[in-house]
């Protein structure tokens, strides 16, 4: 099978953490003794919801930005996004001084929508299909020339997520298992990509909601399956796998574990109380699917990236 | 004035934080851009509520628990508590290899009481009251022998607790103000100790509820002032200041700012929101007293020591 893009190298991915370094936080990563008790291996928190903009987007978004050539910048970027690329892209514009056009569904929670006035951005709001956001993207970037910037499937975004494991490989911790969430596959391409690189007998899995669990159903038939009206609360998960990143997830994925919406719920409300992490649900899915697979992983030291923590706090769900 | 007991040298707080290494974590300290710019001023949050037991109480526990003598320590240690010392003391005990009895008012958190449960310690309910907590303590402890490890009045205890700014002071960040709550003024003596002995010109401040503010009118009035019927959301700061404690404050702290229950639940809020931190209600007075005095602390650099993270989510005020 032909593989879909020139994956970034090493070295790459390296220069894309030297140019983001001044715009991204480079995040702790925590450890809680309770948690492990409870899931029977040592567990390692990369904690990208204390990132920029509250999520690990705010990576892949800054990159993009950064490599556009000058003549490209001045015009802007646009995007279409249920929110954490959303925001990120909108700071890393305002950032670099240019302008940027933010597709969002109208149903994305409210804090996404204050989170990308606040950076910026320009809002235009689109019924909540994938059809509706393209078509207005589509009439956005025609009229005013800024270069569409795509959530994930995109080589500088996935570039720019990679940083993340990167930093993790590079403060030297062993690690037999990383796990990340899986929506549109930008941060489990790029963790895997960078762990390929750096650590490769440790094995990488995507967790994902059993309601939007397009990429277990690709990797298990072998090719790329969209996802048809996904149902889950983990609503950054919402998309289906791009391009570029099944096949990143097709060459160094172990495996993709589903989850069910009560175990991210039970998982989340684990964070808040023994990490006490404000975490958004879909950051919960890789610590249910540890506590869902305990076989698998007990008494290892596994890794999870906490990708993000913005949630609208009237809405918890416990 | 005499004092009221001779405080630990710098010598000796370096030498409890090496006692302790292996029992607590050496928690991070981050920032938010957004805060300093509701602020006005550059903020780093040491985030205790990510310390061992969720509560800085870890550090005075430990030090009092590792530096009795064997054959006193045999016997047990006991304590009355209303939450994060009771569950940080059990801690510590079963660490050591030793019992520990908690008296604890029946009304506290029911995650605290788990808490205690969970690490060890043996737990007598009382009523809410500091009659019936001393009256029952007493007896525990002519019963069993064992060694009362007071929450705060304490030197071993405020020798711990001084390891948390200490931490600070060794990281070579550069202060003008460093805020904690002041509930029996653990905490706050031992970081104005310190303080003073590693940033003397850094100027310190205890940050409490108007509904328990016996340390602003202690300090006010030049002498200490017992707190009573104590009425706030800060469940962490009911007690009154400690003999030992009231005379580190009177010393080295420069003022007490007290805030009402409204700013204190804005300023919870603004921490989960902004910072993606779960903090109990008390850990959020100083961040209030910040927002409160903006003109005391414009542009410049200022800590605030986030207490502890031990709050049921069930009942969060927001």
């Amino acid at each position: 099978m032909k593989t879909a893009f020139t994956y970034p190298s090493l070295h790459e991915i390296r220069d894309a953490r030297a140019r983001i370094d001044n715009l991204v936080h480079r995040t702790p990563i925590l450890t809680s003794s309770s948690i492990d008790n409870l899931a029977g291996c040592s567990l390692f928190f990369k904690c990208e919801n204390l990132q920029k903009v509250g999520a690990f987007k705010a990576r892949g978004a800054s990159n993009a930005v950064l490599k556009l050539p000058p003549e490209q910048m001045v015009a802007g970027v646009a995007t279409h996004s249920s929110g954490n690329h959303a925001a990120a892209l909108a700071r890393a514009a305002t950032v670099a001084g240019v302008k940027s056009y933010i597709v969002m569904p109208s149903t994305s929670p409210a804090i996404k929508k204050l989170a990308v006035r606040e950076y910026g951005g320009e809002i235009h709001l689109c019924e909540p299909t994938l059809e509706a956001r393209e078509s207005m993207l589509a009439d956005i970037v025609e009229k005013t020339g800024a270069t569409f910037i795509h959530p994930y499937d995109n080589a500088d975004v996935i570039e720019g997520q990679a940083t993340c494991a990167l930093e993790i490989w590079e403060e030297e911790i062993s690690l037999n298992a990383l796990l990340t969430p899986v929506g549109g596959g930008g941060l489990l391409g790029g963790t895997a990509l960078s762990t390929h690189y750096l650590s490769p007998s440790c094995l990488v899995f995507g967790a994902e909601p059993t309601g939007a669990d397009d990429a277990y159903r690709s990797f298990n038939a072998g090719q790329r399956i969209p996802m048809k009206n996904p149902n889950t609360i983990a609503d950054g998960l919402l998309t289906s796998l791009g391009e570029k990143n099944w096949a990143l997830i097709r060459d160094f994925v172990e495996d993709i574990l589903p989850v069910s919406d009560e175990e991210i719920i039970a998982s989340m409300r684990l964070v808040y109380e023994r990490l006490k992490m404000v975490i958004e649900p879909s950051c919960a899915v890789p610590l249910a699917a540890v506590l869902r697979n305990r076989e698998i992983f007990a008494g290892k030291r596994v890794g999870i990236i906490l990708s993000g923590g913005n949630v609208d706090l009237a809405k918890l769900p416990f």
